[in-house]
């Protein structure tokens, strides 16, 4: 999230977020801060977890106002303490209180998702799989939340329908058979581009590596299949196991030689990283 | 989420969305596909839940083509068990399988939201308590999770800055106190606009009633606290009980005699609800 | 019209404006000014009253140029007269050429606004009314105008359809009567509104009261009429008088007891103030 | 104001007009029509006055609902009496209700701005002196409000600084006199644009028509002044009048023998024509 | 260029270009087409070439009026030769005049790249060589003329940044050599990316091989460095060879042993192919 | 292209064409420079030719990052030579690299139109003929091309469709005759507007100077009837040139004596002038 991507995509996502909040004035802060007042707050963890989107959180009031100024004493990445200082906001009061829920609607939720992330991370440590992330995410919030599954320690997966070629069975079916379908892709398709196939039984694997696709989906199958299409696929191909991962599950995959693990939970499921905004106080 | 909102606010966000995942085409489906075909494909609840956003989940392929239409078999707020077929999407199978994630990322949320409400709301039957929602939502993403609020049986708190005056902590501490705060309210807020302020002990609770504020919050005050502030308020102003209410503790508030219980986590940290676009086949 | 308004809302409205009075470029001064030169010129007032939108004057030269200043010798709200000092604008010739149009078309619309405001409120003065705006103002001009009504000292009523409820005969008809209405009204809102109720005669007055309706208007009522419902009414709910309120036939309504009264006139029907940009000059 | 027009330039402006009186719902529509219902409401001048803007009225609707249509029983540039049915709205009573402040304030404006123009036009009828307007307007109304001067019988001057060429006194200054400044703009301009000069004096009179200016505009002169400068000009350059043109004294310039006269006034301080949406009932 | 893409990215850009063309109206047509008249044009090609854009030149129409439609008799990827008629264009006259030259100006000039890429196809066929597309296009015309690319017979290299992985010397040396980068590479790409790297010497082309790169990128060598390229690399990544490839060069690359053949010239320097909108005249 | 002009029009533009290019994130820079690292690049001309678009160029660095300066050592319109330096890029090597190919696309565009427009200027040197650009540019890069066609030495013809009137085959036929358009067009159009016709024999020439057309067009017509109409003219009305003009054939009008020869290929078909980022090092 650095400061090109902040200009480029993020910062009219922020605008718009802003925008949903203030229909013409904060009417609360107009009443009381009827001028310019300088003030300064604490951002502060409430529970342990691993902090996501900092300058994303800094930049809703650089948006507001060229008098607000955010000093970081944490860095995207750490993981943080309840209590724990993790910046100091400073400058027009009426800034800092009319951007505070929505800078804190996004650490909040970059942050639970890094959390999460780091959690599932945490139990495939030393298996060598890679986990990913899908594009099960917010509608106009996929910068954001990709960015923080990588922070969590997360990779990616495509990050949208343009840039990979993921083949399912609805496409394996308009074209009429895994082999039909990785043709057609190879044909059409860019030769920068990959080649996903999605499969669901054994059949359906021989075909893929048959075909010649980069990488194969193990989409919902038991541990007993996913044994015998790795040992099939024999590095042939990438194997990346899909399917309702979640903390509860995930470690099972540890033996089973996928290399990469992908799961929606990270994105569409979790809860937010509680952090606040506290002490704010009129300054000089 | 009637056809004037839609049109109005939802479309713009629907688009953006879209464009999110969608750079210049969807090549997967470019490969197979490469001219019109119809199809049609069911939409299938996975979990059971209350099933919210399916004129969004129809949205999301009109604005792509003109010749899909969505049967609607459930409406917004039904109950869905586990399997129920909730609505038939039939057209340009092109646009089916590249709207498909879009579609579902907005249902699945909005349905997530509102099973959550609909559950906390059970908990409160009977009490003549209002469930409400905050302003905890993710960005760009308000005007579909506070409708989804409604959906599952809650109430809104104010929409945003706008359009109701909540004086917080920093307000009263800018303004000099309570009854300053709610003077200067007065003073300078519309006639049309309601008063509600936070208050954290009896004295804040006491300054806002003489005040004449028309809503008291109880942030984070213990049961026996809030109880003496109901006792001291006595329907001289409405009572509003607020902070970290979850499933797990908001029985207790039953008999205190709070009006409004606003919680966060309606919106922030709800899962979604899992539904599904199967069975995707062409028909003629 | 704070920094924090300008940067959300003014200056999307600003520089379309901009663009909509140059498709490519100031052809006239691109002919006789082809490179930077610095010059002065001063905002004059060409007739008394009060100025409002100071700000949003110098925000035009801003969006054109980062060599532009401006040095306010007023500010809004100020009572000024004929040939009276405003503004100093000093820097890029070119942006001050180009910019003048734009930035005197706010500046005299809002001063309009204010002026036309503060005469209504001088004929209330003493009574205790508070003078207030309605929805009735120019296409995507609101957030300008409605600020002007305030500069000038009117009050304001709702902003819009989305942060107040105003039960007029065509919702009353819609829901059955004014009991029906007001009912669905405290059923579907937020707690946090209150209800306002159009009235054309006592009956509906009666009701409106006996409804719990927060708010009554009475809706081009005669003296008599209002006189009585001011009484009946008798401090259980505010009262407004709306209805072809002008500088004619305000001061009638000093002695009749209502609380507000409400003209759309003062932002469909105010005269620009004349405000002029003189005496531009190089410097140095 | 045709098909095209509406398409390309009038319905963003539309759009953000509505977006900016609806933040996220009509709530007082909302709390009693739930649902779709089919009604129907008549537009009715409320006083006499030339009516501009019929096709915008109409466009907000069909912007809210496919579900909304328009019967127009009068066409732009009709003079109507107070109490004449302008058109019949028919179709979903919620988009009627969200929609009906914005129709109405496009249209009292736009109507407002024709009925003072053909007010003006009527004083200089027979003497062959065309009206137009100037850049004057409302920022973001200009296309409605430039059609409403023409659709009142009046005129257009330049739509913009871009479409043709000005020579004011800064310009000239800039130049270093009237001769060079228009020699510039022969050097720099496009040969299709006509070259205007804006003249105190008969100096600048003489020195625009010597460096061969097609328009020359007499600036704030007495109307000894203008004769004279008419009878110098002598048909070799188009001449204009300009400068607080109003009703009251507009017939003095009638036999002076300029060519175009042209006024501010007509879209900076015309007062609205009144004209409302009644009788809105439930059909079938 | 599909109905979808045609929704979600062109219209936008299409419409831009009509506001870019149109400030409020067509004046000429304005002058002399007061109203509705129906009329019919033919699409004329005025030289050979391969058509691409049709339905680009036709929703220009659709965007102008709902009242225009356009019969094609050619389809994107024909040949056609001077005096084809390619389409017909039907119904509104004003909205044929408006949006003619928005239309040819997008039609000459995908047909322009679909023309000059189908010549170069045409000298590598039975080479198996692929001739692909660059990111050398001109700014907002990336959708269109890369489809274009596509309908002459090209294939498409990268869309844009964010969708492939191509190391060029800046990369490298950044990196501190090409192995680091590669390596980099892969640790920080998501592994649906192929990685590709440009290199300009032996040395470089043996590391990238040895770093596991997929495709090696030949910039700017002499045919006998890319021979011996080739040889090395044999088979073990794809071997692309860039650098000014033109028509009167490109022959020489047929027996060298490269896949892919990436050129710029397809997109920056191919002139346009002339086609024309002839016979303007009323029906009915 | 002057700051007001960068602000206002391009700005926008160029943020797209970014957008085009970037998804989310340029990927390659990112594996290799995942924080701030200054460095320093040399603009190069690659070949000769009349350099356009330097700001614009430079524009495309500061709209992605705070921290890259340009500095020129080449101004616009300047003629340059294979190997000259043009301008100096410093700062954030993030920026650069990921802005370079948008840079670049701008300005080898530009520059290709302001070469190939000087070379026909060069060959109309002396007669007194001026060479002007038409409406055929490309989409969304009028404002940049328009502008190219000057720097080269060219002038302009219209900008768009609202800025003059040209009066083509088809408004003659709508009219009536070429007599009957000019009266419709003097009667609705601005009098700040010349009025144009297009001519395609003598006839028509005879009608339209009789008319009182401000220019006259010879369109396609041959040498011999060019003379005859010249001499018909006779200085009553500017004569321009219009049809295939190009640099082979554009000598022979020399001595016809039109006044004004306009050519679309000027923004159509110039080939890109080669300029190249070149040398790209970190410093300090």
């Amino acid at each position: 999230m650095d400061e090109i991507t902040l200009k480029i995509h993020a910062d009219d996502l922020i605008l718009m977020a802003l925008k949903e909040d203030v229909t013409n004035e904060d009417v609360s802060t107009a009443c009381v801060l009827p001028a310019y007042a300088e003030g300064e707050a604490d951002l502060i963890a409430k529970e342990e977890g691993v902090i996501a989107g900092l300058f994303v959180f800094g930049r809703v009031f650089s948006l507001l106002s060229d008098r607000v100024t955010v000093e970081y004493l944490k860095k995207d990445g750490d993981r943080v303490k309840k209590g724990d200082l993790l910046a100091k906001v400073r400058g027009d009061m009426r800034a800092i209180l009319t951007g505070e829920r929505t800078a804190l609607n996004y650490l909040q939720r970059m942050s639970g998702v890094a959390t999460y992330t780091a959690r599932l991370c945490g139990l495939l440590k030393g298996t060598g799989i890679r986990l990913v992330d899908t594009r099960k995410t917010t509608p106009n919030m996929r910068v954001f939340e990709k960015y923080a599954v990588r922070v969590g320690g997360g990779g990616s997966h495509r990050y949208n329908l343009s840039d990979a070629i993921l083949l399912k069975d609805n496409h394996i079916g308009a074209a009429g058979g895994v082999k039909q379908a990785v043709r057609a892709a190879k044909e059409y398709a860019s030769f920068v581009m990959k080649i996903e196939v999605e499969t669901e039984n054994m059949q359906m694997v021989k075909d893929a590596v048959e075909a010649g696709a980069d990488i194969i989906m193990l989409d919902n199958m038991t541990d007993e299949e996913m044994r015998e299409a790795v040992r099939y696929i024999d590095h042939r191909a990438i194997v990346e196991c899909s399917g309702n991962v979640t903390l509860e599950n995930i470690s099972r995959l540890a033996d089973i030689g996928v290399d990469i693990v992908s799961s929606g939970a990270l994105t569409h499921s979790a809860p937010i990283l509680d952090v606040s905004l506290k002490n704010l106080h009129p300054v000089r």
